[in-house]
C-alpha cells in the first residue's frame, strides 16, 4: 500500500473513490480541545505564532476524525501582521485591523520573513508529527481578500472600502497588491520548503468584484503567485479558492493555471466540472449548515457531491468553514457518508 | 414614431441600440427632492401606502434624468406587512421585523388584497401621470428572500437563520414559502390590472442557496409565481433577478419562464450571454460603486456592457442598487454615456 497521501494522489488528477476529505476551519472553535489549547495561549495570534500551540491545533482534527490533510493552523491576516499593520482578533468577533488606508508606503516587506519564521516552525513540527500517508496544506489569503480587509479595518458590507479604493484609485491600489503578491509567493514557498505538501490560496471576496475587477485584483495577483511559487518549487501543486466566482470560475482556472480550484457552496458541482475541464482538480463543496443540521440534510448533500463528481479528480470539503455551533456527531456523520464513498 | 415604450419593445426581445434605461433604487436618498417628500410623510411604511407621496416619488428620477421606466416606489417587505407581521424602518438602516419563528399559521391572507389598495391606487396614479413612451415596473420580492427576512428579523450574515430553518424544517418552510406565493402572485396581478406594464421579481439573496436550495426555494415559487400571473394576463413580460445565480442563471432562466432576467455586478454581460439564450432578455449590470466613482472608472463600465451586448435585446441597469451617497451628476453622466449607445 503507497505512503503517498490520497490527497496528493488526487491533485495529481487521480480519481479516487471515495475522494480525499478534510474540512475549511477543521481546527477551531467547534473542538473542545480546540478550546483548551487556545486557553492555554495568550491572544489568537499568540497562538498562531507559537510553534508547539499551532502545531497541536493543527493536529487535533487529525487525531480525531482522521481526515485526510491537515491545514496550518493559522489566519490570512498574518501577512498584514508581520508587513507592521496592526491587528486584532477579540473572542466570538470578527478580526479588527488599523485601517491602512491609502499609507502603502509604511508596509514593511524587510522583516517579513525573520518574523514568519514561528509559522515555517510550525509547519516543520507538523510535518514530523502527521503520519506520511496525510498530507499537511500551507495557505495564504489571496491580494484581494487581504487588501480589503486592510482598508477597511474588518470584514462586512460587500469590503466596500477597498472596492471604492480600487476604483478611484487604482494605481495606489495596485501598490498594495503588488505588495502582497512579494509577501504571499514568499510566504507559500516558505512553507513549502519547511514541509507543506500543497498550498492553497483563499480569495474569499472574490465574488464581489466586477468583470474588470476580478481580472485585475483576483485573477492577476494570484496567477503572479502562482508563478513564483511554480518558478521556486515546480513539483507543489497549488489550490486557490475563488470564492463566489460563479460562471467566472472558468476563467479563472484557465488564467491562474492553479492546479486545483475549491468550489464554494453556491455553485453546484456538477456546474463546476462543466466550467473546470480536466486535468484541473476540483475540492468542495456541502454547504456548511448541511454539516450543522446533520440528518438527510447533511447525508442527501454528501450524495448529491459524490454522484456529481463520480470519474473526476476530487478533494470533499465543505464550500465555507465549519460552523462553531456544529455538533462533533455530524462530522462523524460527515466522515462515514464520504467514506462509504459514491455508489 | 411609435408611442410604445422603448422597455415594453426590448422585453418582447427587440435589441434597440441605445438599450432602454432604468435604475434599481432610482427613486431615493441620492435625491435632494425624495428627502423634501420623505420629510412629509411620516415612517417609511406611511410614505409606501400614501398613493400620492409614492406616486410622487416615484416620477421624480423620471423627470430628472428621463429615464426610460419607472419603478413603483415599495418596498418587498410591504407583503410580510400586509400578512400581519410587525415591519419597521428605521432611518440610516436596515428594515427590521418581528420575526416569525416557525409560526406561519398566524399569516392571514385574508386581508391581503384590501390592504393593498393604496399601493394599487399609487400605480393608477403613476401611470395616469407618465407619459405613454415611459413603462411602468410593479414588483415584489421574492418568496425566499421575503421569507430570509420574516424568519430573522433582519438581513445580513448571509441570512443563516432562514437557510438553517430551511434544512431543519423544510416542511414548514414550503408552507412559509407557499404563502408567500399565493401573495406575491396575488399581488403583481393586483399592480398589473392597476397599470404596471411589467413586473419584476427581485430574489435577492437567492446566491446563498446551496443547489438543492436554489432549486427548490428560489426556482420552484417564482415560476410557480410566473405560471399564476402568466394564466391571470398572458400579454404581461415578466423580470426576474436572482442576485448571485452565477453559473446558475442558465437553469434560472430555464426553468422559470420569465420573459426577462436581470444580471448582477458579479456576472460578466458577455457569460449571462451566453448562459441565458435568446429569445429571453437580460437587463444590468453596471457596478453601482462604478456610478459612484464617476469618472474614467464609470464610462469604462458602460462601455464594456455595450460592448458585450451588442444586437441583443437588452435593458440597462446597475447590477444592484444605486447607493445613497452617488452624486447626481454622476447619473447625468451614466444617462448620457448609455444614450450614446454602443459604438
Amino acid at each position: 500500500m503507497s505512503e503517498r497521501p490520497k490527497l496528493m494522489q488526487v491533485l495529481a488528477s487521480e480519481a479516487l473513490n471515495p475522494p480525499p476529505l478534510w474540512i475549511m476551519r477543521q481546527a477551531g472553535r467547534y473542538l473542545p480541545e480546540y478550546k483548551e489549547t487556545r486557553k492555554q495561549a495568550g491572544s489568537f495570534l499568540d497562538l498562531c505564532f507559537t510553534p508547539e500551540l499551532a502545531a497541536e491545533v493543527t493536529l487535533q482534527p487529525i487525531r480525531r476524525f482522521d481526515f485526510d490533510a491537515a491545514i496550518l493552523f493559522s489566519d490570512i491576516l498574518v501577512v498584514p501582521h508581520v508587513l507592521g499593520q496592526k491587528v486584532a482578533f477579540e473572542e466570538g468577533q470578527g478580526p479588527s485591523l488599523d485601517p491602512i488606508g491609502d499609507d502603502i508606503d509604511r508596509l514593511d516587506l524587510a522583516a517579513l520573513e525573520y518574523q514568519l519564521v514561528p509559522i515555517y516552525e510550525t509547519v516543520r513540527l507538523v510535518r514530523t508529527s502527521l503520519a506520511p500517508e496525510k498530507a499537511l496544506i500551507g495557505f495564504c489569503g489571496a491580494p484581494w481578500t487581504v487588501a480589503t480587509y486592510m482598508i477597511a479595518g474588518r470584514g462586512g458590507d460587500d469590503q466596500l472600502p477597498a472596492r471604492k479604493l480600487a476604483l478611484k484609485n487604482p494605481e495606489k491600489f495596485q501598490q498594495l497588491i503588488d505588495v502582497l503578491v512579494d509577501a504571499s509567493a514568499s510566504y507559500l514557498i516558505g512553507q513549502i520548503k519547511a514541509g507543506a505538501d500543497t498550498v492553497k490560496i483563499f480569495d474569499s471576496w472574490a465574488g464581489v468584484l466586477d468583470e474588470e475587477g476580478f481580472q485585475r485584483w483576483c485573477i492577476r495577483p494570484i496567477k503572479a503567485i502562482a508563478e513564483r511559487v511554480r518558478a521556486a518549487l515546480p513539483d507543489t501543486p497549488m489550490i486557490a479558492f475563488p470564492r463566489g466566482a460563479g460562471a467566472r470560475l472558468k476563467t479563472f482556472a484557465a488564467a491562474t493555471g492553479v492546479d486545483a480550484v475549491a468550489i464554494d457552496w453556491m455553485t453546484p458541482m456538477q456546474i463546476a466540472r462543466e466550467l473546470v475541464p480536466a486535468p484541473t482538480v476540483l475540492q468542495g463543496n456541502l454547504d456548511p449548515l448541511r454539516l450543522a443540521a446533520g440528518g438527510k440534510a447533511l447525508d442527501d448533500g454528501v450524495d448529491d457531491i459524490l454522484a456529481a463528481m463520480r470519474g473526476r479528480a476530487h478533494i470533499f470539503n465543505l464550500g465555507h468553514g465549519i460552523t462553531p455551533d456544529t455538533p462533533i456527531r455530524h462530522v462523524e456523520q460527515l466522515v462515514a457518508r464520504v467514506r462509504r464513498g459514491g455508489i
